[in-house]
């Protein structure tokens, strides 16, 4: 069940930032994000060696006494620390090793996500004894964030399938893409998941686009995303069965008049995992960086036949990253009728869900700019 | 009376950082922070010939082609987005002038206060159409914030009248410093006046080593501060005379017995407004900078025998910037009585504050990085 995770942290919808939920309260993303720090570490070593292998810290500190470091889409924390600091410990050994004269070079982090985010929480968990200056960025990172050349490493994590927006044509009546009776493309018509992939498309273009502006010739972007391998159907994966759910409980909802027809089918998550063809053709069309590396996992091999997640832990883990979303466009009581139903739902088919697909569900890139 | 607000921003305290009230309602400090705005403009014309007469923009230009610029303890705003843009203005009129065939920089703002302040209302305010990239940094001002040579123009405005922590010896028994039955230097011995301005050289000492790291060859700061003519007693001033009336209630608190005497012995604002020759002497001191210009003003000119503040408005705008360090140290319901009291005392004594010494409380400092 630890593969619904890939798609959990929330930074972006149709009508504006919504973030995950902030604080530091049981209830919050900081105390539930335990699950992406997992399925990260699975591809570190990876990314560490393409890290070490191809930064080329003599050229970069020719020009800048300070390499700086942003983590696009960082939440609250307390992942993204840990990110950070693993990068850094990776250039001061290629440091060490390359300019061992040379006296080590200042690092600067600035951690980005959505101005709704909760950065006052961020802010207080920023280790005190670190190797590092911080700053926060608050914006949307599929627009220009810093000043022309003026990074070294960017670093994205499960950030980069949040859409900007809700894809065009899902809440329209009109159009084949309608998406009526559901909140994500799964199992929908190939309109629907086809609108999806335009949009993602076009994110990762802008994202490509200004991160080209932002970064130095030989600077580096690692992204460790949701992914699916090419031609699979989403609702073979775990999350897929789980949106599926949700759609399915408030409709039920809808029928006892709670809340309209009208309501549920105004409501799509923004969120899309694309293939690594995918990724890759939009990369190749953006012409500024080069792929280093790239690869796919499964980011729960832990999971086995006897180890399993516990169902209320999960949800609140879901419901953390999910349910800024929900509240904005149900009532309170809805949302939280929702996620407890939501919560028996999955338990109904914990056995469904724990055998769906997981391998390659998870993809990271590790590009270079040209 | 509108006088006493350049004591009003609050950003350090003993125990650690107390900031200004947040969020955006009716006691915040967004709300009541427009006194600090006029007096703030008082100065405005001098600082910006000072900018605009020694800021050498082709020479910073020359090593990168971002202006960076940061305001250290900006609060939650708005009165730094006006700053830094009026900065900004100044900057790309000289880069029009001198550098009329370059291309115009790129420009990164750093909005700096304690990590306690609430960012997530500064950044939820930050004008959406900017000519600057933005970003937040939390930490004291008295220590490092930025890499090495990363910054051309450092703001800070009221601000560096507070201390990083009270001074020593005020809550010693044994000390000749001890400030039995006062919360502030004000009417004081000489040797509580003296702990305060020994406690602010250490910390202006401390932040103009900090910033001679950070500041590039060339590059400015420019101080907006709380000031006092040499030789002359602080109860002489209207923050004075509220200090006073502070004390004053809460020791009248403690006879009836809902606080102890000790618990305000033990409880002293870390506030001191240094003279311009205690300034000048801690800039020379540090051999860091030249002093480009320095001035003293009123920041209330506009007072006048027919113009008042309206007291209760005032109290808010105090109680906004202050609430949260009496907040630390005495229960909530002391606190909301020793404001209303406030109100009332303040009243009776209007005229007093009215007619107390306005001239030269204010002063101006532009420093350039040698």
């Amino acid at each position: 069940m630890a593969t619904l995770v890939n798609d959990s942290i929330l930074k972006n919808d149709a009508a504006g930032p919504v973030p995950v939920s902030g604080g530091l309260g049981t209830d919050s993303y900081y105390n539930h994000s335990f699950f992406q720090k997992i399925a990260a570490n699975v591809a570190k070593d990876m990314i560490d060696e393409a890290i070490a292998q191809k930064l080329d810290v003599k050229s970069l500190l020719s020009s800048s006494k300070t390499i700086r470091l942003a983590d696009l889409g960082c939440a609250v924390g307390p992942n993204t620390f840990d990110a950070m600091q693993n990068i850094i410990d990776v250039i001061k050994v290629k440091c060490q090793t390359h300019l061992p004269t040379s006296p080590m070079p200042e690092f600067q982090v600035f951690f980005n996500d959505q101005p709704a985010n909760d950065f006052n929480t961020l802010f207080k968990s920023i280790p005190p004894k670190r190797e590092y200056f911080a700053a926060g960025v608050p914006g949307s990172f599929y627009g220009r964030l810093f000043p022309d050349s003026s990074l070294h490493v960017v670093y994205s994590s499960y950030s980069l399938h949040w859409l900007s927006k809700v894809p065009e044509g899902l809440e329209d009546k009109n159009s084949p893409a309608w998406n009526k009776g559901r909140i994500h493309h799964a199992s929908a018509a190939e309109e629907v998941r086809r609108a999806y992939a335009v949009q993602w498309g076009n994110d990762l273009s802008n994202f490509l686009n200004a991160r080209a502006r932002e970064i130095v010739p030989g600077g580096i972007i690692v992204i460790v995303t949701h992914s699916i391998p090419d031609g699979m159907e989403y609702s073979e994966l775990a999350n897929g069965m789980m949106y599926n759910c949700m759609a399915s409980i408030l409709l039920d909802i809808a029928k006892r008049g709670l809340i309209s027809e009208e309501q549920v089918d105004a409501f799509n998550l923004p969120t899309y995992a694309a293939s690594p063809g995918e990724f890759v053709s939009v990369v190749e069309n953006n012409e500024c960086f080069n792929i280093v590396t790239m690869g796919e996992s499964n980011p729960s091999p832990w999971l086995t036949d006897d180890v399993h997640v516990d169902m209320n832990e999960f949800v609140n883990h879901i419901r953390a990253a999910m349910e800024g979303m929900f509240n904005k466009h149900f009532a309170r009581d809805i949302v939280n009728e929702m996620f407890e139903r939501l919560e028996v739902k999955l338990s109904e088919i914990s056995v469904e869900m724990e055998s769906a697909y997981k391998d390659k569900i998870q993809a990271f890139y590790v590009l270079q700019r040209m």
